[in-house]
């Protein structure tokens, strides 16, 4: 069974430019019904490629599919209430306990998205997030291809919506993207997988040496 | 390890009005790269829901992943060479021989893709395609959810070149679709796949409420 993890695409306050049309539609006279869209390569569930922060850096086409799709590691950050939390090291060992190791893909289980529906402000701007030593951890680990997250994991990404933020202040970007572990961003619905582990699969358009990308992201379970 | 079954999305004479545009990027001095792109929902490799026939017709949220998703039977229709050949029942028939069951979703392999290039306008005016009977086949059986294609599987297909085509002309659209048996069209790469069955993955984005979507489909083997 496939567990489907991706935000719907559908209008919404922080991705004003999305639009939708009907290209052919029955009302107009036409024989089929064919939808035109415009999207943004980071908006709604999508994954980061290192390209997202500087022109040096590695875009879509040098990433195999079975580098970021495969045997995943959910680990469970959740607590009564993590709004404005900053998670630490010390949860991210503690998630990671009793296991005998952490898959090359990793899913942050926050559940903030069923305290702050993602379509409010305050999804962003109450946010929890990593700490720096969070960050290390994750970069120190030396194993790790992909992490997706059910929250905004950066502090600052919440500063976003006043003013802008570069990649040197979103620590998971510059820190983890410049070392090829690849973010795959506003995902949801990781309490409804039943394991500690889950086949994952997240795939992007393959819209050719992309910076980012809307993906369709699953959980096989 | 996953095969990619899908065609890039990049610049393309029958589909003139994709378009992909910097929406951020460092030589106009922004701190990140974002790009924009406007896709249709049946251009591409895509797949089609019963609403691109008829407003009467079930829409991408009437079917859940699982329905076009897991495992799949590849049939080889493949020949020296299949420029404007029609496909049969009895090449059905063929290519399911020796087996105990086919599988829910049916991966059609006639390897044109290798004979003549996505790239050039005979990928449609010399296509193999579904006779009559073969659509019949496929109709009748009752256990098939969708349908994947390497080659454009209507004859008429060819024609919306230089006229406008509906769906009753287009029999795998008119007769397959209206029965919930879902099209995965334009894909490529069905030889790269081992055996006569894989695990199929095909993802659309989670446009709401659609008619249809460009995917990204892969085997797992």
């Amino acid at each position: 069974m496939l567990i489907d993890l991706t935000w719907t695409i559908e209008e919404h306050w922080r991705y004003g430019k999305f639009h939708r049309e009907k290209i052919q539609s029955f009302e107009n006279g036409n024989l089929w019904q064919v939808t035109g869209f415009y999207l943004g390569s980071h908006w709604f569930s999508h994954m980061d490629f290192p390209r997202h922060i500087g022109i040096q850096y590695p875009d879509s086409n040098e990433f195999p599919l079975d580098y970021y799709n495969g045997n995943a590691s959910v680990l469970n950050l959740t607590k009564k209430s993590v709004e404005n939390y900053g998670f630490t090291s010390e949860d991210l060992e503690r998630a990671c306990k009793g296991r005998d190791k952490l898959e090359k893909i990793l899913l942050l289980r926050s559940d903030w998205g069923l305290e702050c529906s993602h379509m409010e402000k305050e999804f962003w701007t109450k946010a929890p997030y990593l700490t720096d030593d969070a960050i290390d951890w994750l970069r120190h680990r030396g194993d790790i291809n992909a992490i997706a997250f059910d929250f905004p994991q950066d502090y600052s990404i919440r500063l976003l919506i006043e003013r802008p933020v570069g990649p040197e202040e979103q620590k998971t970007h510059s820190l983890l993207l410049k070392n090829n572990i690849l973010l795959i961003e506003y995902l949801s619905n990781f309490n409804l997988i039943p394991l500690d582990t889950c086949e994952f699969f997240c795939l992007p358009l393959k819209l050719d040496h992309i910076d980012g990308c809307p993906v369709r992201a699953v959980a096989k379970v």
